[in-house]
């Protein structure tokens, strides 16, 4: 078998474990010198990848690339650049060709959501189209958990488990200080269009009363009286209400209710985020004081509370990736299956990028309660399998260790350059 | 020795360490039967005092009571309630005394801050003013590092690491994405007077150009030209900033940021939050795209990520409490004395309650940088020994497992109610 170099780039929105899918991909193609030569990274995605912009991972010393797997975020830069359809931006993919060929490129690992994998199945048509012989293979990962054919997305785990955490605790916080002090808590997590996230909140309330009380999920439009009356039962019950609200929740007309400002009487925008509308509107109509909270960043970055079984997966799909690669495979996605039994263990399969590509999964209806507040017994049955298992970073200095990598370029064979648009 | 009862109570804001104060209190009373009978505890602070709503934590199992130690927030639920001064509320002096008398207690024991220690100096004075003899120890607990005397108070060394942590995490995840994407992140995090907890944050920039980049103390009144000066050099520096905002920074005149709502020109008051508004700053200003985040209770109540040393000095100031009580002493507060010498190591000291009581201790000026904007050697330095070491609760089923005690209210003896004003 001839020997030829591997192309691997981040894409879309990071996560805690995006790295441990490059840790993957880096540690098997070393194990298979015969047949891959150099693992050269794109900076910042396709753009590097456009722009000859390599990194030469070679230049790594196994040490760092086994940190990866404890890393969060993209060791290389990612971006949020979608190619155009190849028909219409042929230039682009002749681009693409030119910078794989002169440098010897005839594999391209893809590692991102559901936008990516659809830019991944675009070059995977290079092949036929220009005649360039490469072999393209797509990495999930996303924190939105929404990508189809997998059971579960890396990344998805993570940021899971930090959510179930982090409201558990924060509802003894409330729970503590309710009778003279805080008596709702709103907590907005991710998941502008599928409530995956919100959803894994309602793990932590293992029983009658625990927090959180409610979940506003984004497939399910915000009846407001409604809520506020379940509201006011939380309170009245428990001493407190612990709410996660899904930043994508909308009102019964289908607008964002953090676009809508549902409380601004002047029609003003809001600064940004669902959490302190929702609080807002609680101390309006019920005068409970309030406090709120909008993890942002901090929840797909969390990678101290990692999930085990995440970091897991994320670095078998990315071996799995040049394994499939290697075999022969080519325009796939190596997707998370969960066995049958009674006791959770997964595989490795895999799926067709061409059906992968802009199919969002949605949470389906009975994940959710009959009055869609909150996780139904088969929503914790196939959540909870994701949040098993901790895998901390190590620490120094009270600080967990991220591996900063070296990040050589690889010096430019092209003598043109590429305009990103 | 005759042997009387103790009351315990958590008072003031709680944070992910208090209860391991309260484990060192009844696990050091256990160890003493001879002194000390039951140890109850005024259920929500001194309201349950006032009330006469005692918890019997004998019934609580050593496990249980072990537990207490991994546990974050109030086990025994906390408040925000001062007592006046004696000379013009001594009804409520006498009702205390009322339910001292009836349940035999001689020992008090409060758990809090600086108001809360003004709360246990009045009660102190019980003694010479009621006849009643009462030994009153105050224990440490805040966030926000405010109490004097001790070097440091237990509950903000665990919270200290959970913001350095974070914005070490979050700001992996904007650099990945700063290309194409976000470029300026706030971390909004708590401190409304002191700017300890913004400070902790800068642990986490060890290197040049690591996040964050910038840190807005409320010592420090906020220079909007300077402040957007330095975030433009980041993001040419370093292709990105990342900054941490003190709750309470305050503008020119004074004011907070937060209620004045620097850029809202209709002069609405926002929804609470200055992350949000200094995001919205840099966008206006300078025209990058930005992500905030607030942590609001996640930060203080984050026990998953607890600084060991933080657990050990909660511990050790609760057991102290109950053996210098045992001891004689009268009207103190254990403290944490750091020992001279180049390595770190502590013990406990004393301070009397009086002198605690309502004395603020903020930021010296020297701990932050001559601009403003970020922290000193000293600063590091003085805060970098109080997040070391890591005491992750047990975990099962993926979540921590964090104690529920039966909490068993105590039969009342009194026939007389007593209203809370």
């Amino acid at each position: 078998m001839e020997k030829f170099n591997a192309l691997y780039a981040q894409s879309g929105g990071v996560t805690s474990v995006i790295n441990a899918s490059a840790c993957g991909v880096i540690e098997a193609a070393r194990e298979n010198p015969n047949q891959i030569g150099t693992v050269y990274a794109a900076r910042n995605g396709i753009i590097g990848a456009l722009t000859e912009d390599l990194i030469d991972t070679s230049l790594e010393s196994a040490a760092d690339i086994a940190a990866l797997r404890h890393t969060p975020a993209g060791a290389f830069g990612s971006c949020r650049h979608k190619l155009g359809a190849i028909e219409k931006h042929r230039r682009q993919y002749e681009r693409l060709v030119e910078v794989f060929s002169a440098h010897n490129i005839r594999y391209f690992f893809y590692n991102g959501g559901g936008d990516s994998q659809d830019t991944a199945h675009k070059v995977s048509l290079i092949s036929q189209e220009l005649g360039y012989p490469i072999t393209c293979i797509g990495i999930p990962k996303t924190v939105d958990n929404d990508l189809p054919f997998t059971d579960n997305s890396p990344g998805f785990g993570s940021v899971a488990k930090y959510v179930a955490v982090s409201i558990r605790e924060a509802g003894l916080d409330v729970a503590s200080m309710a009778l003279t002090s805080t008596k709702v808590f709103v907590m907005e997590v991710m998941g502008r269009h599928a409530g995956w996230i919100a959803a894994a909140g309602g793990l932590s309330a293992e029983q009658e009363g625990e927090s959180p009380h409610i979940i506003l999920f984004p497939e399910i439009p915000l009846n407001v009286d409604k809520f506020l009356q379940r509201v006011e039962e939380c309170v009245r019950k428990y001493g407190f209400c612990s709410i996660v609200a899904s930043e994508g929740i909308k009102n019964a007309d289908g607008q964002f209710v953090s676009e809508q400002g549902l409380v601004d009487a002047f029609g003003h925008k809001q600064l940004g985020g669902v959490a302190p509308i929702i609080a807002k509107l609680i101390k309006d109509k019920l005068g409970y004081k309030y406090h709120w909270a909008l993890a942002d960043y901090l929840q797909r970055a969390a990678r101290h509370i990692a999930s085990k079984t995440d970091v897991e997966q994320a670095y078998a799909v990315g071996r799995a990736a040049v394994e499939l690669a290697l075999s022969g495979k080519n325009a796939i996605m190596p997707i998370i299956v969960r066995n049958p039994g009674s006791t959770y263990s997964w595989s490795i399969g895999e799926a067709p990028l061409e059906k992968v590509a802009n199919v969002e999964q949605k949470m389906p209806r009975h994940y959710m309660t009959e009055d869609g507040f909150h996780i139904t017994q088969a929503c914790r049955d196939y959540l909870l399998p994701l949040i098993q298992g901790e895998d901390y970073p190590p620490f120094k200095n009270g600080l967990p260790q991220y591996v900063k990598l070296k990040n050589t370029a690889v010096p430019k064979k092209l003598t043109t350059t590429f305009e990103i648009a």
